[in-house]
């Protein structure tokens, strides 16, 4: 594949996520949509049982070719995707809508099985040019003893990747992450000149990935007011002002820190290609005010590209046909994207 | 007046805010705006000078009565409004577009003499139906040397309010405040059950002022995720379930605590009539970037009613004409709707 080819069709990986969620259902209304297959080759990590179950229900044809993932070819069809699948857990079937350690063993397998195959050497038919992982139940992996809080610090930790930043590509708004998932009073103990830097480094190399060249990047103040000028709070200026120096010195295009509750309007007239946000409500809540189902993460700074879908399991919908697949297909088509930017530079 | 009458115009006194920033601007159109004069009798608390400058400035005619602050009729007009002119502070034109001692002193005087007039008894003609303060310089008012944060904490103290609750109302959204302006981190040492309470159970009579007789009230939690179930955080159960519980002994409709990045969505679609905040951006990030200048602020708990717009003095654009009156106008609206529901009930 060169990169005079107009038509790169990536190998995408899509883990299944919790069997006993909406990841079956959302994943065969994928598999069956032309826009992703004219794009992208797509390969399923999980069970065929749900996935052939949801695919009646939502009445379409599980028009894919399987094959058992303890005996996969290695060669991956150009026509049609491709499910592995993963028998060891039984057939899955019509399971409760709830988390499992059953459930969560099987996720993570399947998480892993991905990542095996997204780090093979280059020019191995079965290396994925990308992970798209739908969602897992973060108590189905406790409950099956897993200690990972979720996908990216398992991915991470695999990928053995010191510096990763969650990145949400929304149509409207572009968010990095400088803190994730902890309890909000514990950010007093970890946020770091280093933490609240790296997700303006890294998400200034995510949007020149995305052809923004000099990125205009906006960073949040973390108190009310951003801080007022000190009579609000001191991290703006005893953090966040100099991780954006750091930046700057670093010739990334940063400013603030700004009001958190202006600056996202500012952003969405245009203003900003990327605001960086303090912590996980911060980014989260105008994110998916605006996403209207068509918001992703980008898990930036692993060695190979992982996006994934904004929302969770969605038990309670779980079944019943309603799932909507839109920000999984976002997520695929970003990946696909990214996927032909890196083949692009790669055979530059 | 009586509550047959179809035409109560209430008495609203407007102060000027700082008179260096957009307050004399944003007055002066609303002022000689024909949609607020036929609902309401307007009192400026302020400076004439400015006042007419801005009027200039506007291209608006400036048709309003005059009168010295210091010798102030006790009659206030029908047919036109009325500007308390205030010279203690000099003529105040043409200010340098900056907080300085003498524009916190004059912004703080205007807020002390209208508080006066709220409080009169019932039945003097100078008393004010409800006051609507235009953005004061929290800064100014730090180098006059005034301890007060803002507005709301003055009023607070003048009336002996103990329990006070910012309401905010946008045309999509209305939202109340556990916490105000602090730094973010010292949540941990203010946050009590109380302090979550007061929220859910001033913002139910709000609603009800409001005409919402059984309002739905959705709590945010503190933490992503509300917590996930203790893993992300303890303070949903510790401190925000408990106060829902006692919300509902009460017999209020609140539910909670629901992640904050979900569940303001669901409010604008409908499911609620308040959401609750933890925290100041947690708040006013939804409500700016929905609330299209149409946010009003309303201080729910005081002896009388009081309503600002959301934004600040604009130094940035004061005395270019370009200031956006449509916060102050809903402000001013919202103080006449609920003057009017005030009146009702006093008379039924």
């Amino acid at each position: 594949m060169s990169s005079s080819e107009p038509t790169i069709r990536p190998l995408i990986g899509l883990t299944m996520g919790d069997p006993a969620g909406i990841g079956p259902e959302i994943i065969a209304r994928c598999l069956a949509d032309p826009d992703l297959s004219s794009v992208a080759r797509l390969v399923v990590y999980g069970s065929g049982g749900p996935l052939t179950l949801a695919a009646d229900r939502c009445g379409l044809r599980a028009d894919w070719l399987r094959c058992d993932a303890a005996k996969a070819t290695d060669r991956h069809p150009e026509d049609s995707p491709l499910v592995l699948d993963d028998s060891r857990f039984g057939d899955l079937i019509d399971l409760p809508a709830q988390p499992t350690a059953t459930t969560g063993h099987a996720s993570k397998a399947w998480v892993e099985a991905a990542i095996e195959d997204a780090t093979r050497s280059v020019g191995d038919p079965r290396r994925l040019d990308a992970i798209v992982t739908a969602p897992i139940s973060k108590q189905a992996w406790h409950r099956a003893s897993y200690k990972w809080p979720g996908h990216t610090e398992l991915l991470a930790h695999r990928a053995r990747s010191k510096r990763v930043c969650m990145v949400f590509e929304s149509p409207q708004l572009r968010v990095a992450l400088a803190t994730i998932h902890q309890p909000l009073m514990t950010i007093r103990d970890t946020l770091t000149i280093g933490r609240a830097f790296d997700p303006i480094d890294l998400g200034a190399q995510a949007c020149r990935q995305l052809g923004i060249d000099q990125p205009r990047i906006a960073v949040c103040g973390l108190n009310p007011h951003a801080g007022e000028g000190g009579v609000l709070g001191h991290e703006e200026a005893s953090i966040i002002t100099p991780a954006i120096d750091m930046a700057r010195n670093a010739g990334i295009a940063a400013s603030g820190p700004y009001p958190a509750d202006t600056i996202f309007r500012r952003a969405i007239g245009g203003e900003f290609d990327l605001v960086v946000a303090m912590y996980h409500d911060q980014g989260l809540i105008p994110l998916k005010l605006l996403g209207q189902s068509q918001a992703v993460n980008w898990t930036f700074g692993l060695p190979f590209i992982r996006t994934s879908p904004d929302h969770g399991t969605a038990f309670d919908i779980a079944g019943t046909g309603q799932a909507n697949p839109s920000s999984l297909k976002a997520a695929i088509e970003l990946a696909v994207r990214l996927a032909r930017t890196q083949a692009l530079t790669a055979h530059a």
